[in-house]
């Protein structure tokens, strides 16, 4: 990984929240400034979702799915995002040159593998093969991520039936893949051995899954993240964000359309000082 | 069909708003309840639209619409709502084959017709080979339900030009296709054999139409219905469903962007005693 | 082209500002009337957006694009906007086949190369060729109609990286192409040889650019216009549109989920009384 300068997660150890605080205070900053450029393959329910998001939390946002695009485009891009959920040929197509291409570069890209399991095969063998290709996080619902993990998981469709709290333990295995898993549910948990345990992030809203893409386009934000980050300050940073947008929106509105539109509001106006007293960090072992 | 137990159509003849209405009301808590998994095969413009409308309703959208997965995926839904708005040769290959699944297995299914005519022939023959597999409900706009009916109405496009009032006496003929029929306009009309008359719905806004998806939206919520009620009460509870937000977000806004945030609000605000307050139900001879 | 009556570019010399607001404020009552039918293909971001916005400003959408149905479609509908911002092979296909149908129909049409360079070469290829049809107006960020013009702008991904006031000096020469261009960005310029000199555009906010699609949009928009109205008179009314709703929208709410509802809800209540109040244009040598 073509880590930031200093900021490797191998050089210090994930032990402290103040310490992942900062950093994920300075990863926003560095969001606001750098504004990378994030190639997002996505569905067609998020397309429109997910660059909205990535707009409002301070990214620049590009939907290239096409192969015949796919390998130059992913060439320049800051991170890869990459979304199998409603996939079409030439997607699949995209998907995989495209995570070739940001694999050979060491630009780092995320997987989301949105109803990974035996309904789904099709989808779930490419996410397989990209799996070979070591995404840089891997982020996905407890359902998706137990499954994912070798066990037999209960998914309704796309949607989890199971808490993300169950699953943490089995996810892992899957750090042979990836230096990072990050589970969304009630409480968010990120994995990494470069954590001395397991983040467990709180906040958001019962509201969240109520509103469809949430995290199809959370998944698109770590990637954003993870072009001015570390993998896990990254994943922290992108389920911190959510969470506090998430929590003060669901104070200003408990119904689905406006919460919404609130929600999209403080991804925008959320800063360094709002990090600060909004964001609920625990790390558990 | 496999209609829950007691609640056929054919058991009980509705000719009384009062006992319609009770069934509407049974069918809104048997979908806040069972959640049903309903797959959609929708629109570019559609999508992430139909998908926030069934989770505001109370149902569990999945929108798998390549041939790949479709007739696995198809085998477990509860219900799949198709609508030909966008196609894509994937898609229609996805909705073949998925209808002919849920055929097989008796899972209903609801058919919208967008566009049919003969400035848009491809999805017109389409919608020909599905009306041989006998969706559950047929919906859509006058325009489209004339033209389906086999008279040379005229469309502009994808939006009407009759008014859904001219129209049902024509639609009667469909009723060899399918059980039941949906026509949304000012007043919406439900036709069944099942039904002694027509039922006629009111409510709902001119704002409507305005905001794009509405209708294909609509189509979608009546699948999700139907998996938990019989064809007519779906059609039913979902038009008055949508006829009662529509009432109420327009007292609350005039303008449609603010109107689309009351209108998914209210879809999600609405309980059994506001179905019971608002719902403006006639039988009509 | 087909102008309407009395309306050619030609015959009047575009350079007072009081007679293109004059003309202005008549094509926005003929679109209220009239409500054109304007086929869109356009990307998947911006499918559901640029619909609404249509439908907010009086004109009739339909979102047709695949190749089986491109020219019978083409062949009815009053304008066409051609938008490449997520092709796939199949639109691709629809794009060549209804530009060229409309073409020989002098029905007028937009070509928005989104992300037209050297890292997106197929779908720059396309537009070459789609150059070749002879587009009735093209509409770009500074970025995509700089490097159109043969400069060797830079761009992040579809996101303009120059200002539309250093550009259209260079985008000149692109009326060999087409009969007006217009460049979107702090200011917008409309240029053809229709005028003396170029048309200035003021107004709108620095949010809208943080809602995706809102450029692919105005394209949809500018077809709109262009189906009752000249080019010239079509790309003004467009801009002047979008820019008093952008301007209202942000007077009213300085976040982007709040601002979004606020600026379709002005896109839609704007009539010829704000248009007199609220229009800026410029004409500059």
């Amino acid at each position: 990984m073509n880590y930031p300068e200093n900021l490797s997660d191998i050089d210090i150890i994930l032990d402290q929240t103040d310490v992942i605080l900062e950093k994920v205070i300075e990863a926003w900053t560095e969001l606001q400034t750098k504004q990378p450029l994030i190639q997002c393959i996505t569905n067609s329910v998020a397309s429109n979702y997910a660059a909205n998001v990535l707009l409002a939390c301070g990214a620049s946002p590009a939907m290239i799915d096409n192969p015949f695009e796919a390998q130059s485009f992913a060439s320049i891009a800051a991170a890869l995002s990459i979304n199998v959920g409603t996939p079409t040929t030439e997607q699949m197509q995209a998907m995989l040159i495209s995570a070739q291409t940001v694999s050979e570069k060491n630009t780092p890209w995320v997987l989301d593998p949105v109803g990974y399991g035996v309904f789904l095969k099709w989808r779930s063998e490419m996410v397989d093969q990209l799996l070979l290709l070591k995404p840089t996080i891997i982020r996905g619902n407890a359902s998706e991520i137990s499954t994912l993990a070798g066990n037999q998981a209960q998914a309704k469709g796309v949607d989890s039936t199971l808490s993300s709290h169950e699953v943490y333990h089995q996810a892992l295995t899957l750090l042979e893949h990836t230096e990072c898993i990050a589970i969304s549910g009630e409480s968010d948990f990120i994995l990494s051995n470069a954590i001395n345990g397991v983040i467990q992030i709180n906040g958001g809203s019962y509201l969240q899954p109520k509103v469809t893409a949430t995290g199809c386009a959370l998944g698109a934000l770590i990637a954003a993240y993870s072009a001015v980050s570390t993998p896990v300050i990254a994943a922290v940073a992108a389920h911190v964000h959510f969470a506090i947008a998430g929590k003060l929106a669901f104070a200003k509105s408990q119904s689905v359309g406006s919460f919404n539109v609130a929600f999209l509001d403080y991804l925008y106006e959320i800063n360094d000082s709002t990090i600060a007293e909004y964001a609920d960090i625990q790390i558990i072992q």
